[in-house]
């Protein structure tokens, strides 16, 4: 049998004729049903497959490799649940488009990041995204690509390059907001040192307003540990606040453990609000109530701007939205675990025998 | 100016030369200080950056377009935080040997991770690691590439391609035991009901050696909506269990949320065990007891084996360890948060102005 010309596409019917077996047998092998297949025949199908490179997803593109069907992506850290979830809307909305996305860490090392963006670049990939926060030289560097680039989770929009993110001083206050209607007086601050990063701002805008002195403020990083050294520090604090407000979901989840651990109630003895709005923020003790990010549509944005070529220079600016759970103090009617998840998980096939 | 030649580095000189200032000059555009830079020098600076596309990081390898020096990943879901954790520590041990990682989600359609398979395969990657389980005809497809294949996450090495893996069903046996040497005697199991995945398997072992009855079983997706609703169904269960093995860390944070919810105390109410060892087990509230899987050492094995060419065809099997934190019902002291980190996160920086 001659091998098929390279540019056509391998079809069942060719592995089927390969295989000496009728194509139905071939669906039954490649979809594991409805009809059984005999071990010899069903290795031979197998073969076939192999042999002819044969790609069962009939609707599926026609490969162009190297073409521009790739996106990039690099971004600080995975393991953090926001840039998780971020990466994986971004991977949803690259494939609503036909595209896929490929993603690099860059682990806030920046000259390794300046590596991958040339490396991404190499790769023939039709557009790059960066969740990081550039250097000079990085922004020198993308802007020196001939593909375009956009920049997610941004806090400013300094140069020409896109960058998308939301009002992270706006959706401070409107989270420190919500504790001082609770009637809180004192609220305290654990969040990034970073100057460019508006949510401590925010803060400060929403005690200011309200004719309030500032409460605590712990500059920690964003980890589960930055959180929890943050709440011991507050539980052994001769001046502990009635209220915190966390810079994220992840220091809020480190924050809970340290003062579950000083024995301290959550609301009752201080209460918590947190930022993203993540998953993991309806499944703590309690549920936290947290300023969401738009990350479904954030990432849509992102991956439009770079498929269509239509490019908006600077940053766009997302609002973000007070999920109220029961942290800072609300009823547990109100809302409870998985209220406002801004991306709900598969809850089907629990499958009791008790 | 004439251009440099395509082949050879760009070099700061070249960049100082460009831009008709010294290379000092350039470091300190380059490194944000330690002297300051007149906004127009530095500009001009970037600006030869840009043109040369000078790459800062002296130290890196030549950048070998096209050649084997990507590792190309597919994962199943990379916002589980199990998943998070095993692309990180694969990126880790790829760096580590000169390498970079690329990453795509897979996200549980099969046909896609056909095409992924077929897409990455095509950016001339150096190797292929697969954190999913693989029907026959992905099997088919990665045995046709001419590139080495390592799975990962395993649960069997039934098929030639090398597969790394834990000792699921040990594993699972010891958190069990050690529930039963708490004199806990009706143990419920929450996880998959996929019969390869031998957690099940290992939970009734332990009951089934100690003679005692099998306990609830609950069959729950790996998400944290699996383990609340898994929680609740227990906690209004008419034979409520005294202890709970839960498959995964993040489903027994969704269950711990639903015994709160009941207003059950953990562990006194009732005990939980979980499996995997992620960075958030030991943030939760009370911490976990869990069987942590060696996410970095088998991370290293993969990488080794992709890097040197030498497979090892089959399952490699590593032991897990059993984490013990205060959820099973040992003592605060012991252990506590922190404890048994597989992989501590960063704690400095933690700047108080109390």
């Amino acid at each position: 049998m001659s091998e098929l010309p390279k540019n056509r596409k391998v079809t069942r019917a060719d592995v089927a004729r390969y295989s000496g077996v009728s194509t139905a047998v071939v669906s039954y092998v490649l979809n594991n049903g409805p009809k059984p297949v005999a071990p010899l025949t069903r290795e031979r199908v197998l073969e076939a497959v192999r042999v002819l490179g044969y790609r069962p997803n009939a609707a599926a593109r026609a490969l162009s490799t190297g073409s521009a069907d790739m996106i990039g992506m690099i971004v600080v850290d995975s393991r953090n649940p926001f840039f998780a979830q971020l990466c994986h809307a971004l991977d949803r909305a690259t494939v609503r488009r036909d595209r896929s996305l490929l993603i690099a860490n860059s682990d806030r090392e920046h000259v390794a990041a300046a590596d991958q963006i040339h490396d991404l670049a190499a790769r023939q990939i039709g557009g790059l995204i960066i969740a990081d926060v550039l250097t000079a030289v990085e922004q020198a560097i993308i802007e020196s690509l001939d593909i375009p680039v956009v920049l997610i989770n941004q806090y400013t929009g300094a140069s020409k390059t896109p960058a998308i993110g939301v009002d992270f001083r706006a959706g401070a206050k409107s989270a420190v907001e919500h504790l001082i209607e609770h009637g809180y007086r004192d609220i305290a601050f654990v969040g990034s040192a970073l100057a460019i990063d508006r949510r401590e701002r925010g803060w400060s805008d929403a005690l200011s307003e309200a004719g309030l002195p500032l409460g605590p403020r712990l500059h920690a990083p964003f980890s589960y540990a930055g959180g929890y050294e943050a709440g011991l520090a507050l539980a052994e604090s001769e001046r502990r606040p009635r209220a915190v407000f966390a810079a994220s979901d992840q220091i809020a989840v480190g924050l809970l453990a340290a003062l579950h651990r000083a024995g301290l109630r959550v609301p009752d003895d201080i209460a918590v609000v947190s930022f993203d709005g993540t998953m993991e923020s309806a499944y703590t003790w309690p549920p936290l109530t947290t300023v969401a990010q738009p990350i479904a549509a954030m990432a849509d944005e992102a991956i439009r701007q770079l498929v269509t070529g239509v490019l908006t220079p600077g940053l766009t600016t997302f609002p973000t939205e007070l999920v109220v759970r029961e942290s800072c103090g609300c009823a547990a009617g109100v809302s409870g675990v998985g209220a406002g998840l801004v991306e709900v998980d598969s809850t089907s096939h629990l499958d009791l025998s008790l």
